[in-house]
């Protein structure tokens, strides 16, 4: 074997359930999971390189289900701020700063920390992705998921309409982005890191025509729809000026035949029960990101509401600046706080519904079940060992249960991931990267970090946001 | 100088701002802070330990308000069940079995824990609280805050009760309590590291002559009232029982001439908005603990409801069964996420709120605010520093504001923590305890945590708990 990891608690995920397995180990051969069973019946002598488990857990690598890396460089940019100056006056004056290769850097550091904090499946959403996709995860060798982005909107710039002026939509620039999307289908076909989902950006931002359209090719690819769905006012306002006063996202796609198992809905933070039961029965998938969520709009994602009804539920960590990072430990642990605070219960969302959310039930939103997401021998080798030997994880218990599952949702902070394999390869090995220069990393991007600020302050003080308010007062 | 911090970002916190000094150095003699300033006016090289404070934040060493640490060993044994099984089904069958050593060797677990996580001020509230000040916390040279339990309730075995039945209250159980706590007054007179509060349990159990007579003492001590108020229904059937339909925790205190400056009131989850009036406008300080509330009741702590009235507030971790660990940073970033959510609203309780609730507030409401809680020359040396200089945290800018604030309390994990310093003590150097074995007592923690959990057995599956149910499922 290439690789053994032994003595370990082994968590398969598999069939719903923890599937813990004491002693246990996983073989890889290849990128292929070949053995996943008791320490004591493998032969791990002869494995290339054996990893030892002792006081570690092994578990699936995270499904990171909605995520965008590109402003990354913008960590802390901007939060705190009334939701409707968030994009205006805190990110827009920063983001106007950002060059191409900005970009490419930021996206790296969020790649990076992800891996670094156990996430081995991306799924990235961002206009040229494919330019990340080359450039940062297969140079990383991280699993993506990529989606183009199709927007059809015909002004460039928004920050000058009115909340109640409709878009102009632009057919052509759908084209030329649809053009885009089926591009990577092509260039990535015969990667296996790489799979390509159809990427409208809302209903809001596209015409009818050009979605119907994207849907034929998605079935005809066999590929899914990724699309932000019913997120909130904005969107609402232009649903109704479109098409009628009363008028909603779940409503208009079910109208137009929009809604089926190849819709993978994002946020839809302004649905309501009736409508998210009609997008279960229809087999949608739903992914909601909720530190993003929460700390810019003051929003709880209906995750629960959701996983409720019987739908199929992923979590993204979103963008960065606001909640900061993309650690899905992290995500775990609030989105169980957040739901046991709204649904005023402290039994919803227990630790092993969340270890099932960022693993099995991501790679299932995302149609990649049969190849990762749990471990079980003939799948994919995307595994990730967790340190227990910790301060804030001790004790370790086995009997009469395993108090590490909820330890590892509820204290864990994703620091405790020291070894990652994605695919059969070993990225991240005792706590660091084998190929990557962390270090010369975190230079490059805090030299230009101030380079970027410097550009766009006057930019950012003229904007006045809330933030701007909060300098002058020696708060920030 | 015995120490001295240089070329960091100094964070005084000082008179309700950051107080940023860009780098900046601390000085310490003795135990005392003696320069706070440009570390380029500050002549350290006569130092005998110089930090080189290089892309680190240094900052006042946080404020744990409300901590039991007692129970540690027994993090990860009770979440994710009803309210009403948590104690009864989940922790009780399990802390039957702790033994006095169990109770002192997880505190010393929480203790540490906290420190590494930059907490240098615990107010450690448990019965024989003597005990743990000096076996663990002056043992470990942490500042402690101690309270000794007075509970007057007559049954030993609450369990049996109803929910209304009358508890029995038995004074002289209450003279026995408050003489112990007297007894810690004389006995760390002369320690600079302990100080001292009374601590009545609830006011459902104890009676209003014993509530009477500590305030009475606490007055002429100069010290306070450390009490848990209208935690929640529990208390009130108890105190409607007792004083009648309609009654409330909040209006006897007042009734009873027991509301003032001297009272610290935990939780106040069972107040209204007029209560708290009455209760900032008596000076009442205020203590929440946002991950174990929510955690265990699927309550928001109504922390920001206080502040918004001017009253002053703290923030403690309460207990690990439930919420896991002692860690201020995920405390910051829990309070200010459920806060933004539960009012609709991001831009409440932003990042430089959360750095005070944990420093200069969570002193001010301890009475320790002429001591501890901002770096000011002349305060005691409680010092932390902070590494900038990783992943989660890149990049670091200061122009035109420091998105390192922010990032400190929404991405830290708290591990970034390199140095603690606490009374001039140097207790926790580059990443490692000075004087403690970390992995010894782990390894400690872990064996007799098997040990308990087995002792616990049969009890703990008989109890037949919601996660026993779990177990039998394979999801635990």
């Amino acid at each position: 074997m290439d690789v053994v990891i032994n003595n370990a608690w082994v968590l398969t995920l598999k069939n719903n359930r923890l599937g813990i397995i004491k002693e246990g180990a996983v073989g890889i051969e290849g990128d292929t999971i070949t053995y996943v069973g008791s320490s004591k019946d493998l032969n791990y002598k002869q494995a290339d390189i054996l990893i030892d488990g002792t006081k570690h857990v092994v578990m699936p690598g995270m499904v990171n289900s909605h995520i965008h890396t590109s402003m990354q460089l913008l960590r802390g940019g901007a939060q705190d701020l009334p939701e409707i100056e968030w994009m205006n006056k805190g990110i827009g004056p920063l983001a106007k700063h950002l060059t191409k290769d900005d970009i490419i850097l930021g996206s790296k550091l969020g790649v990076l920390e992800g891996i670094r904090t156990g996430t081995t499946t991306f799924s990235e959403y961002t206009k040229n992705v494919e330019e990340l996709v080359e450039k940062v995860y297969l140079n990383y060798g991280a699993r993506v998921v990529a989606t183009e982005t199709i927007n059809e909107v015909a002004q460039k710039d928004r920050s000058k309409l009115k909340p109640t002026d409709l878009y102009e939509l632009d057919v052509a620039k759908g084209d030329l982005a649809l053009r885009r999307n089926e591009d990577i289908f092509t260039k990535f076909k015969k990667s296996d890191l790489v799979s390509c989902l159809y990427g409208p950006q809302a209903l809001d931002m596209v015409s009818i025509d050009t979605l119907s359209e994207i849907k034929r090719r998605a079935i005809e690819n066999n590929s899914r729809i990724h699309m932000h769905v019913a997120q909130g006012e904005r969107e609402r306002i232009q649903i109704e000026g479109r098409f009628g006063k009363g008028s909603s996202t779940v409503k208009i796609l079910k109208e137009k035949d929009l809604l089926g198992d190849y819709l993978i809905a994002v946020h839809c933070h302004d649905t309501n029960e009736t409508e998210r039961e009609l997008m279960v029965n229809e087999n949608v998938k739903m992914i909601g990101c909720p530190s993003s969520i929460s700390m810019i709009d003051g929003i709880i994602p209906p995750i629960f509401h959701y996983a409720q009804l019987g739908g199929d539920v992923g979590i993204g960590t979103d963008q960065a600046p606001g909640p900061g990072n993309h650690n899905l430990f992290r995500e775990m642990r609030t989105i169980s706080l957040l739901t046991k605070t709204m649904m005023k219960d402290p039994t919803v969302f227990p630790a092993w519904e969340m270890l099932q959310l960022v693993t099995s039930q991501g790679a299932k939103v995302l149609g990649l079940e049969n190849k990762i997401g749990t471990l079980e021998v003939g799948k994919k080798a995307d595994i990730i060992t967790f340190n227990l030997n910790q301060l804030l994880l001790t004790p370790v218990v086995s009997q009469p249960f395993h108090n590490f599952i909820p330890n590892i949702v509820y204290s864990a902070t994703g620091t405790e991931i020291d070894n990652v394999i994605i695919n059969g390869d070993l990225i991240f090995h005792n706590g660091s990267f084998v190929k990557v220069d962390e270090q010369k990393l975190i230079d490059e991007a805090n030299a230009r970090g101030e380079d970027i600020y410097n550009n766009a302050k006057e930019d950012w003080i003229s904007a006045d946001s809330k933030m701007v308010k909060d300098v002058k007062k020696g708060l920030l």
